[in-house]
């Protein structure tokens, strides 16, 4: 064995397949070559700006000079406008004490998970799913992932879960989900809640650390047609002490790179978060922070931007979904799920097996993301790399980077491909 | 025992002392008394402003919506202008790929510690310092403090660090040093680079994981008079490999709320930091970076910002200094070390057993702070805040949020605060 020269966990550090895959395509775009990468959960600030209000309130905060340490858990303008916020449009009944602000939802993931499992500890998450795996990692937890099935639209169910939960410290649940754009039933997400709160009975009897749930809702504002985000809260009350909610700018107002997110929860745990992420100094930028809560207030220029913002999203997501659909038409073992929620389409593109016209077999996964690049110019992030099964023949497919044109490009080139396939 | 709800992580979280002073001044000031806050290392805004060409590239960054995820290890831009100023400044040789960009010193400081250090190994480290003993806390390492004396300006020397290197698997340097805002001499700092060089060969050769340098320099653009910042590369160039330096805008621009902040070393490392940092999500906003980036370039406009802020510090550090040997002069146990570098004075406030006007003892540090915080309306923070002995009698007197004027009369309120003690 070789030495290692670092940390055991940074010697194991899981690295983002993701970035992996999308790292290689945009070389080959800075290169020139064209390509629809649909693979990030980001999106293309010319086809989506941040809301114009916003922009505004920042450049504002930066002219009002507001550029000292923000207080350890955010600035009191912006956890009151949140507090106003996820209670007029989500039912979430939280305090500004009971809210704290990072700098995007993933450092207030992370000292959730390092807040409340000790080394060694079991964490329950659905495969696929964002970044648990990782987290997992480098707090050096145990991982219990729960392989998720399409007929459930890729959503953990109660009785799947059932079994892990004796021994296990966290729960990752996650609505609507990275990678599939899915929710919870009202029915599947009550039993799962009852499930905890009466795990936690037993618990609490004796006196024993109570089974936490770590809910990333970061997408819940993107919902479409009939599709609804329940409130676990409203669903299962008694769960309040055990829930913590994540949430962020990043996906509603397309601002993935102005760093700002926030989580809600019990008191005493927000506390903390909080002080661990003052060490950690994962912080959102006072002028960002202030001009955040500020622009939270403007309701009316939000309700404009989300009503806008979702229906551009809404579109692409059908564009690709029609494309899906008449690949299907034509025989291939091809699907989507219907749009519910998020930026993703959820599609299988079971090709294995397929000849190209060059004669060439499709091997693995691997193969069918080559040559849906190649042939298409299409790139995607199969399902895999977000801890499914590496045989799974699902793909997430990303609209933020498209304009509504592109897109009807990309669908077609990517039918066209397909079509070569024997 | 009562049942432990969170983490042990968590619940042995060590919280800062420094907020903890701070944050009960700061509730005392916003009920509108008169308080001369000097604990926080931080600036008031109105007095000490971001540099204009700073602010307005941020601004010209929202207005080109520069607003999706920079890349983990931040944007190019900025690396390759961090990279031209840490040489033309320093003489520190670093490409942009060496150079990894996180939301303040902070995130780069703790993704180090996390990435180099396995739980249950030694960090050596000054006592007084900054932070070092939380992210020991964090990574649930043991902590080897070394007691500083203020013969040595509160430098450790090689002499003390010398016993505990053998089973260390970091040290923790800071230079120039917070809280004392005093730097290693030229010998001081070869002979402990040159011990730490030694070691490690015998680590090589005995297929061990080598001792790595956590060197905190993130005030090294602040020094005074004859104070010079030693290049530890240049001193001795072995230890290259072995050592991440960490550096920021917070304090050379006085943009502690504007969250950015870099480090430097050996690319394999600071590969790792990346890798880490982004699963963390401790990223910089993008136009931040960007402008930031723009701005370095704009040496002209740094250096005249960096000349008109350090005459500013310098000269409120000197009033301070004066005062305290004002006092001195009157026969009191009082010392103030001469201004070296950063914002921070250090002062003796050997004041344990004077009597009050009232009549009271002061028995304690404690009552030493109260007391000046009563009588004179100056907050300062006690060094055992930073790890040193409970009965230090040195401060920590931060200059950053008074001008000049309230710099003297708080100093001349001091003295008569004192002056009143028999």
């Amino acid at each position: 064995m070789s030495t290692c020269i670092f940390s055991k966990t940074a010697a194991e550090l899981i690295p983002s397949g993701i970035r992996k895959i999308s790292d290689k395509v945009n070389e080959r775009i800075d290169k020139g070559e064209r390509i629809f990468n649909l693979t990030v959960g980001d999106f293309s600030p010319k086809v989506f700006p941040i809301p114009e209000g916003l922009k505004e309130e920042i450049k504002k905060a930066y002219d009002e000079d507001l550029t000292n340490y923000p207080p350890s858990n955010g600035v009191p303008v912006l956890r009151q406008a949140i507090s106003k916020y996820i209670k007029e449009r989500g039912g979430f009944e939280y305090s500004p004490e009971e809210i704290v602000i990072g700098s995007g939802a993933r450092p207030l993931s992370y000292t959730l998970f390092k807040a409340v499992v000790n080394p060694g500890e079991k964490i329950v998450y659905p495969a696929p799913s964002w970044n648990n795996n990782c987290y997992i990692q480098l707090i050096d937890a145990v991982p219990a992932a729960i392989e998720t099935k399409p007929e459930n639209n890729f959503i953990a169910t109660a009785e799947e879960i059932k079994p892990h939960i004796k021994d296990a410290a966290l729960i990752a649940m996650n609505s609507p989900l990275n990678p599939a754009g899915t929710v919870y039933t009202k029915e599947e997400l009550k039993k799962i809640l009852e499930m905890i709160v009466a795990e936690n009975k037993v618990r609490e009897k004796e006196n024993r650390k109570p089974l936490y749930v770590f809910y990333d809702m970061v997408y819940w504002i993107l919902v479409y047609g009939e599709t609804k985000h329940y409130n676990p809260i409203e669903l299962v009350p008694e769960i309040r002490d055990y829930i913590v909610f994540i949430d962020g700018i990043s996906k509603c107002f397309a601002a993935t790179g102005v760093r700002l997110g926030w989580a809600f929860g019990p008191k005493p745990l927000i506390a903390k978060i909080s002080a661990m992420l003052a060490h950690i100094g994962a912080w959102s930028p006072r002028p960002e922070q202030t001009a955040t809560g500020r622009f939270l207030n403007r309701s009316e220029d939000v309700d404009k931007f989300f009503d806008k913002f979702k229906k551009e999203i809404f579109g692409r997501m059908n564009i690709f979904y029609d494309g899906v659909m008449e690949i299907k038409k034509l025989g291939y073992d091809v699907e989507a799920i219907y749009p519910q929620a998020a930026m993703y389409l959820t599609v299988k593109l079971n090709l294995i097996g397929k000849k190209t016209a060059d004669g060439k077999i499709l091997k693995d996964v691997d193969d069918v993301l080559a040559y849906v690049l190649e042939e298409g110019k299409i790139a995607l992030v199969p399902f895999y790399a977000f801890g499914a099964d590496p045989k799974s023949p699902w793909f997430r497919l990303s609209v933020g980077t498209c304009s509504m044109e592109e897109a009807k490009v990309a669908a077609m080139m990517l039918k066209d491909a397909v079509e070569k396939l024997k």
